[in-house]
């Protein structure tokens, strides 16, 4: 039965027209709201211009726009003055910063055969952008600390914790040598960290085809695939920080403080080469790559690697614009992308930026024709993202009163191509996303958006032998973009958007990622042929920010809030219980032999050692029920707000109070208490590697330190925020 | 407290020690029996010679031995001189069975690039045996059609049927066409019958190295892998059947009646030429293999593909050696391996070979001393096993009211290595499995075999984050060797017993499988270095033969029976659930166009047609009652059984009767309703695509034909089955 209920929801989504959904009721306004609200939407389609569209993108990634690139300041003056010239109150906030692009890069084979690894990208035929040279960055990673060493090279798969224990069992060891691993499983930030705690003396990334190469598609230019030649660029700094007066300039430096060696970044063509040199035993089967040779771990063949790469005083250029609100000036809807790229930035992230552009034309438009939003629009042009999200962090923190005071929402592209709507970030705003999803056609089937991503599911779910249940809720954010600073240290109830195709099995890395090979040809070729998504992404955008502006009450539900932080429970609670039984029965198989007798005599492997046993997995009953209460108050909310029609603007005002206190009630002022730059209870960056995003972040963290006492704490604490939540959903009932 | 558990039981197994050992009971015997029954296994153990194993491995393979070649009559006689040395008495039993090698081969591209395959190995380095190439079949499919054929080739994947459903999804098709496809995924006969299904015209098979090539380790001579220029031989037989009167002669034509296009093997070499000439859509991701190069779909570049493999009578010889008993010499413990090859043949099988004489010369000598064994030890060298299990189902038909009458136990080797005992069969034989392994010294650990068995599958659950608990059942024998007659159609209680290395995710096939690197330099360096697993495989299989030829009591256990009935019966209802579910849910996505909705633009793919629904699970509650009686009639039994010390020889004569009763009791004289020729109803090959087994198959048959009468009969007769072993345990419970 179920698959025929699934069904019928499907059905009666893909049948829906926009035309039917023009009644269909809108959270937050009023039947006459709206029907007023659908109207202006419709109008600031009208301004959205493919013209527009395909001349900006292509202006805006005409030229190299990495930090410090000349055409990275045109972009901001050239948005800055579109902005102004629509009408926006627009202020260009430059930020000073370190930033660390390499002079020297060898990399080369000792011995016999002198074959150095190449830094550039050729140029293509077809694609005119790609023979533009001059000004482009070499493949490199950012930040690297500069040395030269020669060493033997060892292969590492990924670099990741496994594949050392891996390598241990293999009897071998990086130690004083120069590992090589694949740029796949986590984070570049990552690896050189872990293979300087193991010995290492150097690193080299690459590129593996196994994940976005010729096994995934034709290469470029053929098809959209990384080519043996396509490099990455990249930054090695995480968790950068302000100096102590809130900051002007943002002391890159300390992104990399913790890492001596250096690293460097090569294509799967140079790669080859240098697999084919190692000797030693061949790779654990999971570490065999897509290149056409038996992957061994290395040890003989030795390698000179040197790394220059002088610090430098840069400036970001922040472009801010302000469109004040008609009704509720002080409260601020925030809509940002960044605008610099490591080269040309097509898919990342200028289709995004043009969409901004779009968007800010047709609201600008509107306002001038009267139609200024309710609420303050705030659309900020971030630089420096690539180099660590300096620019939205500077902002943020420059800023912090003032979002305290106002900010209501923000909303974030970043890469965005083709196919289906993906919205992450706070589940609160589920109901604001399917409903502007239902009233939106989606260009290549004509079908409504939220008819694409329903089909999606279900699709993705009968792949899997499931059927789809329940409603589409966003996944709460990780880190990799602008929205950081927004929605994991302020608690802006925060969205991040995009278009692409990502399926489970078939996902679409976007195959130039970071490369020189992210232009203008490749976007319009293999990103979003006409642009038809850039325009349907600045709709979506329109849409979700004019909604939340001008909404008298803002569009948020809480019943998905509340299930969702019970899913976040159980899972914590699973993975404690699973890192609890595994470590204990790993140590059992070590104790007990059984590691030695169930090896394999021909891959001569050493049993693993003993792992320090997991923390038994913590009581979470009072954090149950404290989600059970924030449930039943959401239901109730949620109903209420459903039933409610059009309040008086004091009542409303009152609402609203309570709900953006519901947002920030989440925030440990001291911050999470292993990482106290984050604030947020329910989400923050995954500390695991591969983990994008980590559900209730102060326990898990506290749970990985092993630390029992504050274990218990993290959980008290984290159960008087919801408590405190839920008595704030129930207050804003009775204003309803 | 289940890791500890399942630890310290571990613990105890990798403990004991073989002295310790030397203690314990074993089934079926009394103390002062098993006592003397183990003194005799050490006497045996004395005559197996590392020299004689040695010299007769390099003797049977030193030339090709296929059925028709000089030198597989030569190993026939040479094996039934030996058995005859060793006091055995020998006949040499011939078959005439129809064999068909091509006399001609091609497969070449049409147009401007004549690129021909080639379907000869060439010598390798440091392996003398490959340089003999005279009497070698090339890479080939045997029984295959002739014709001749110029068509476009298109590339399908596995072949199977799912990959012509993504083909039609593609909007491509194979009819008048040749297909290229990969040899994994299921039998190589399954192919050429689907693509002719489909309109093909022509099959070429060819090993993708993903399977056992290069990404798996080195390749030969520098290890053990498949090279670009390793071949594949292999039979397009499937059921042969025998002629009306029971077979003097095999009519090995009926295995290829339903085929009518011609069919090549080629290597990876040769198939990464035609893959490059492949034109159309790249394929979906799940196709994609090993070579270094896009996959495509194909339709543009042609083939010219030829056979010619004229049908000639040749004689098959089987060697069939009785040793007879002391006691109940009307009681025959069986046990075989093939000794023809497709060409040298030192994995497959003629390592198996080896050990059977080892322990044919260990009980011809303890015989010989006045230790004849009780039972009856008929001990077969089975012929054509290659081209279909030719010998063996010849032999067993012959012989068919003997086997009903006498046949206690078959034993069967083939393909054979080093690492963790592997043993297939029937569940009640694990007592007997368990008991042999515990006794057993591992040659690589000085474990026993039972502590490795255990300690590799601790490993194994713990990998997929589980315990491993109860204990090992042997898994129900599907196809691929000689244990098919007596298992299925015979049901005498069987066994095929290996060793390998054979783990989840990191499977060993062999891989010079059936080409010509199959040789007894391979072996020696990477099969079974020093032969000492030849060896402790001639022990094990010496220990299960005289445990059953010399108990007073069958050393069989029902627990394990009954329990392994009641998972069948459970696997059977979810997978007729999901059957039905997800044609149910197939549908519906197809009715409400989910399909198009959710598929990715550039991969351009057309939904996928509706599926006639599977039918509903059955009522299978009447089966699970009587399976629940079975089990409390085996608990009762091995209770019992295990209590019993030393019973006077009638009443043991009268409990064995009974046992045998049981094993036969499973038999439906009429066959299979959709496969007459098996006659088991809890055991049969399995008939879907790459499944080994197939679980009560007279119900899942019925269910596959979607015959809801014939289902509802089906679980009655294997009721009717289940209830008559239980009362037949409880009748031997009494007589104990």
């Amino acid at each position: 039965m179920r698959a025929v209920i699934s069904s019928l929801v499907l059905t009666a989504a893909v049948a829906a027209t926009t035309a039917a959904a023009q009644d269909a009721a809108l959270a937050g306004f009023g039947p006459t709201a709206a029907s007023a609200e659908r109207g202006l939407e419709q109008r600031a389609d009208a301004s959205i211009d493919k013209a527009d569209l395909d001349g900006w993108l292509k202006q805006l990634t005409s030229a190299p726009n990495n930090v410090g690139a000349a055409h990275n300041k045109e972009n901001a003056d050239f948005i800055a003055a579109s902005l102004r010239s629509w009408g926006w109150d627009v202020k260009v906030e430059p930020v000073k910063v370190l930033v660390a692009y390499p002079t020297t890069q060898k990399l080369s084979l000792s011995g016999g055969d002198p074959y150095a690894a190449d830094f550039t990208e050729p140029a293509v035929a077809g694609d005119p952008d790609t023979a533009k040279q001059a000004g482009v960055l070499p493949g490199m990673e950012s930040y690297s600390p500069d040395g030269r060493v020669d060493a033997p090279l060892v292969f590492v798969n990924e670099g990741l914790a496994r594949d050392y224990d891996d390598l241990e069992r293999l009897g071998a060891s990086v130690k004083g040598k120069v590992v090589l691993v694949k740029s796949s499983g986590a984070g570049r930030w990552v690896k050189p960290r872990l293979a300087q705690q193991h010995g290492a003396v150097g690193v080299v990334i690459y590129s593996d085809p196994e994940a976005d190469g010729f096994p995934k598609g034709d290469v470029y230019p053929t098809g959209a695939w990384r080519t043996e030649r396509t490099l990455q660029r990249g930054t090695l700094g995480i968790d950068s920080v302000l100096d102590a007066k809130g900051a002007k300039t943002l002391q890159a430096e300390h992104h990399t403080a913790d890492l001596s060696i250096p690293v460097v970044t090569i294509g799967y063509g140079d790669a080859e080469h240098f697999l084919r040199a190692l000797g030693g035993k061949p790779v654990p089967l999971r570490w065999q790559g897509g290149l056409p040779l038996t992957y061994h771990v290395g040890g003989d063949a030795g390698v000179h690697l040197e790394v220059a790469s002088p610090w430098e005083w840069r400036t970001l250029y922040n472009v801010v614009a302000t469109l004040r609100g008609s009704t509720w000036p002080d409260e601020w809807v925030i809509r940002g992308v960044h605008h610099d790229a490591w080269v040309f930035g097509a898919w990342d992230p200028l289709a995004g930026t043009t969409a901004l552009l779009a968007e800010a034309k047709a609201l600008g438009e509107l306002a001038r024709a009267g139609q200024r939003p309710k609420r303050t629009l705030v659309f900020a042009s971030w630089d420096g993202e690539e180099l660590g999200i300096l620019g939205s962090k500077a902002w943020a923190e420059r800023h912090a009163g003032e979002l305290a005071t106002h900010a209501v929402f923000y909303l974030n592209n970043d890469t965005t191509g083709r196919g289906f709507l993906s919205a992450g970030g706070d589940p609160s705003l589920a109901a604001l996303v399917d409903g502007v999803a239902a009233d939106l056609k989606d260009p290549e089937t004509g079908a409504t958006v939220q008819a694409r991503r329903l089909a999606k599911r279900a699709v993705d779910a009968a792949e899997k032998g499931r059927n789809a249940e329940g409603e589409i809720v966003p996944q709460r954010l990780g880190t990799g973009s602008d929205y950081l600073p927004f929605a994991h240290r302020f608690g802006v109830p925060s969205l991040h958007v995009r278009y692409g195709y990502d399926r489970d099995g078939d996902e679409e890395s976007v195959p130039v990622y970071h490369s020189l090979y992210d232009t203008y040809t490749h976007y319009q070729r293999f990103g979003d042929p006409g642009l038809a998504y850039v325009g349907l992404l600045a709709k979506t955008n329109a849409r979700l920010v004019l909604r939340t502006a001008n909404a008298d009450v803002l569009p948020w539900r809480y019943t998905s809030f509340a299930t969702s932080l019970g899913k976040d429970i159980d899972r914590l609670q699973a993975s404690a219980d699973a890192a609890h039984r595994e470590s204990q029965r790993h140590n059992a198989l070590v104790d007990n032999g059984a590691y030695g007798l169930a090896s394999v005599a021909y891959r001569q492997l050493q049993p693993p050692a003993r792992v320090d046993e997991a923390l038994q997995a913590p009581d979470l009953a009072p954090l149950r029920d404290a989600q059970q209460e924030l449930l039943a108050a959401a239901r109730a909310y949620d109903e209420a707000a459903g039933a409610a029609s059009e309040l008086p603007a004091a009542k409303a005002a009152k609402v609203n109070a309570t709900l953006r206190a519901f947002a920030t009630a989440w925030l440990q002022p001291a911050g999470l208490p292993q990482r106290p730059w984050y604030r947020h209870l329910l989400q923050a960056p995954g500390r695991k590697e591969g983990e994008d995003v980590a559900p209730l972040p102060a326990i898990g963290d506290a749970l990985d330190a092993k630390d029992t006492a504050q274990v218990k704490q993290e959980i008290t604490l984290t159960t008087e925020a919801t408590r405190k939540a839920a008595a704030l959903l129930k207050t804003a009932t009775t204003q309803l």
